[in-house]
């Protein structure tokens, strides 16, 4: 194939799989973002040029690759006219459909990871779930997908949307949970560096085991004298004190049912 | 070294820290446990003989390791003599002092990981907290710790209890949101297994990065028409919609202290 690129908007997951396709040999024509340095730091490793002004959107690319916050789509887009090239978005929770009036061709690339600058990814693992508007558009985001990664699935928006909810679940949340065992830990000067074992092995053990298997702690064991303790001890931060006492009794319902 | 261990409790920390003391070339004598096929177990693979008979317990042995729930611990060690004997529990959550009443010679090994039967856990990356009713029982503890694991550090019982509460939210409540992401998805036929390379990066991240510098996703990014969007998509569900809105404005309040 040698379908050509360029990217709206040079974000963290517009930067990966910029590098990602550019790295499989696909050519990055050009790349937008509306602060220039962003599109520049990326057109420079992928060898593209650059702008930040709408209307130098090179008319002439085969795939656009629209990776936006939800809430700067429609903007952008309505100055852009993509006559009957590839309009593509990579939004867990946009629908296939916001794309229907900006172009006769378009579909969806969402690749199911979390993208940070700093950090390197190798997509040949991550889950990519793919929409398009036709059989022929589906066969085109099918081979461009399957370039980068082994695991390329179709889903529908509905889909998507809900895959995107377990993604806030079991990866912002999560994180905001390693945050918060963190905040935890300083008040009695204990390094954050402790927990590294423990939230590795926890990530490690569902590789293999279903989390409903693998749970230990307190709440699963029903244990009311340490759950009470670590209530008390949490008095002083509610915020902190209502997650536990909530998400305790969620385990606590949920084995319940599983075991009985 | 020539000490022995006698280990009351076979639960899962016992297993696999009677594993690794007995990998290390340390005699496991006998293992107790409520329920005799339990000790057994751990016994066939530690050279040990077994009992579930509490007065059967060897008198001899140089260090008692209890690995039991909480609730259990007075009601068995009550009925044991041990003399001048070391004793030694494992919880998170008892203070040292517990021991007190029991023997003369106490102190605590709390090893911070998540223990599954099924699991070969390596323990040489382990933060092993040790405490101790003396400097003489603490150099002891501090090698027997140390030969297992690189991480040995003193905790007293405080901090011990906050270390166990940071472990809940870094473990078991990560792990009940890997159980909630996998709900999800089950309602649209979804596999958990697209989940998994998003919840091993999202460990593996903040191995570098602190959880704050880690963070992504709409909360992190203010993005309240995806939150608004998600939140209708769960209002079947008030449990995960509830937790949903929790966790989200309680990122949002973390982000927003951080950032101004």
């Amino acid at each position: 194939m040698s379908l050509n690129f360029c990217f709206i908007g040079a974000g963290n997951l517009a930067f990966h799989l910029a590098k990602a396709l550019n790295s499989k040999g696909f050519q990055i024509k050009q790349i937008y973002n509306r602060t220039e340095s962003r599109a520049k730091e990326l057109a420079e490793i992928t060898g593209s040029v650059y702008t930040s002004t709408l209307n130098e959107i090179d008319k002439s690319t085969d795939i656009y690759i629209v990776a936006l916050k939800d809430s700067a789509i429609d903007e952008v887009l309505s100055q852009i006219d993509f006559s009957d090239k590839l309009l593509i978005h990579c939004s867990g929770s946009q629908p296939i459909s916001v794309l229907n009036k900006y172009a006769k061709n378009f579909g969806v690339i969402y690749p199911l990871q979390t993208f940070s600058r700093s950090r390197e990814v190798d997509f040949s693992n991550i889950p990519i779930f793919i929409e398009a508007n036709s059989p022929e558009n589906l066969a085109i985001l099918k081979n461009v997908a399957g370039t980068i990664s082994e695991k390329v699935l179709v889903a529908e928006s509905e889909q998507r949307q809900l895959l995107h909810i377990s993604a806030v679940f079991a990866c912002n949340f999560v994180n905001h949970f390693y945050f918060i065992a963190g905040e935890l830990l300083k008040t009695k000067n204990i390094s954050f560096d402790v927990l590294k074992p423990l939230i590795l092995e926890t990530a490690l053990k569902v590789q293999e085991l279903q989390p409903i298997e693998a749970q230990t702690g307190p709440a699963v064991r029903f244990d009311k004298n340490i759950i009470e303790k670590h209530l008390s001890k949490l008095a002083d931060t509610e915020e902190y004190r209502q997650l536990y006492e909530l998400i305790s009794k969620s385990i606590f319902e949920h084995h319940k049912k599983t075991n009985g």
